[in-house]
């Protein structure tokens, strides 16, 4: 393993002109980053980038030196536009090439005289880099270092991601506590701002939002630490019940 | 304005915890760049980022150089966690007060005696800040140079952009042809990269999916030029006929 941070973070970098373009809805952010949640990771930037290769190696090289983890989706499928995995091996330095284990599975899951010259792509990779399996549609991810790479296509990438359980060492899994209230932001901000500056190590968020004709703020305490939560949470509703505030859901 | 980048490109910066926690599912990146489409400018970055200002200070200092526009979301309501417009007086070193005019409206738009503190915190933006109204719900955007900054409610920006068309010096329209066929992605990759190959100027999408349990490849070309998107229309579409592919979509 690089010389990565020690703390326990990741980054994901979206290799996509689709969602540059506003072509496509991404949705893979929420999926992973939800994932890293049970798993005790903290997301704590995203970027997205064309399928352009010196975008994505200098991106790379900057991500991967900053974060525990880091998770690439798009561009490994066999079309011109694919180009992560030959990339990352050149941010790795690392030969770009046939991997064996994958040419197998693709060899076996297409039918004989199939396996044409654009799925062999697909089965191209770093040197040595090691396989993410694809219970969907058999071609694979895989992962150099701390760098995983995976499909675009959300149902594939969704169903890929529990093979790599095992492979991200994680922490305590991170918990939230859902205040909604009806209210505007500006009418708590001041007793809001004393509790968080009482709660350094708690993230509280507050989003205004607007359902059914009436508005209201959800405030959302994130933690690892479900005692400090329970303890702000108190802080919180001081000032509610102070304030005569409805509440809406308390979750 | 700095000395920014000439071609006509931008990048979004979301500030905002809730969507890298995955409580929050972003849709605000496809608003913006289909509006940007429209004025003929092209997004080539987003970047996602905590609400932590040295984050925000080192990324807008970064993006602003390297863009000709930059717009941020999120961060300028009333709560502790709104910190974006202290951090960009920070990221261009100009005084953080209150913005006369955005005062002045924040005031007539609360009823008498309701213009509390944090409330205020809302009229304050960089010194001499140009402000960017806001027709939803009073509290101002503004934009410094060549960063425009947006509230992260996607109803509110939504409503907010029309008011800065006439600030964006674009191009020619970005447009783009999808043709989707009935056809998976390995089947037409290498004669598709041969005609990438040729129309070089031309970003050409090839994008798997899986409607109704049948699948399928959009393939979308995307430029300012309609003749070239039209020469290379029908270059598709002599591989199209000769491998007699069906098209489900051509528009």
């Amino acid at each position: 393993m690089e010389k990565a941070n020690k703390k326990l973070n990741a980054a994901i970098i979206i290799i996509g002109n689709e969602i540059l373009s506003g072509r496509t809805q991404d949705t893979n952010i929420l999926t992973i980053s939800n994932w890293l949640n049970g798993l005790g990771v903290k997301l704590e930037e995203v970027r997205v980038i064309p399928d352009i290769e010196k975008n994505i190696i200098k991106t790379v090289n900057e991500i991967k030196r900053n974060f525990k983890y880091v998770f690439t989706t798009g561009g490994i499928g066999p079309t011109h536009d694919d180009i992560t995995s030959k990339s990352i091996s050149k941010a790795f330095k690392i030969k770009y090439c046939y991997h064996p284990e994958a040419y197998r599975i693709l060899e076996n899951y297409y039918e004989k005289g199939k396996f044409n010259l654009g799925r062999k792509k697909m089965a191209k990779t770093p040197k040595n880099a090691s396989l993410i399996y694809n219970p969907s549609s058999a071609a694979p991810g895989f992962f150099v270092k701390n760098v995983y790479c995976l499909p675009g296509v959300p149902s594939i990438l969704k169903s890929m991601l529990g093979g790599i359980n095992n492979k991200i060492i994680g922490g305590k899994k991170i918990i939230s506590k859902t205040l909604s209230l009806r209210t505007v932001e500006s009418e708590i901000s001041i007793p809001l701002g004393k509790i968080q500056n009482k709660f350094k190590n708690l993230e509280i968020g507050s989003y205004p939002f607007f359902k059914q004709g009436k508005i209201g703020v959800s405030l959302v305490i994130r933690s690892n630490k479900n005692k400090l939560i329970k303890k702000c949470f108190v802080d919180i509703m001081k000032f509610v019940k102070k304030k005569k505030i409805k509440i809406i859901v308390n979750k």
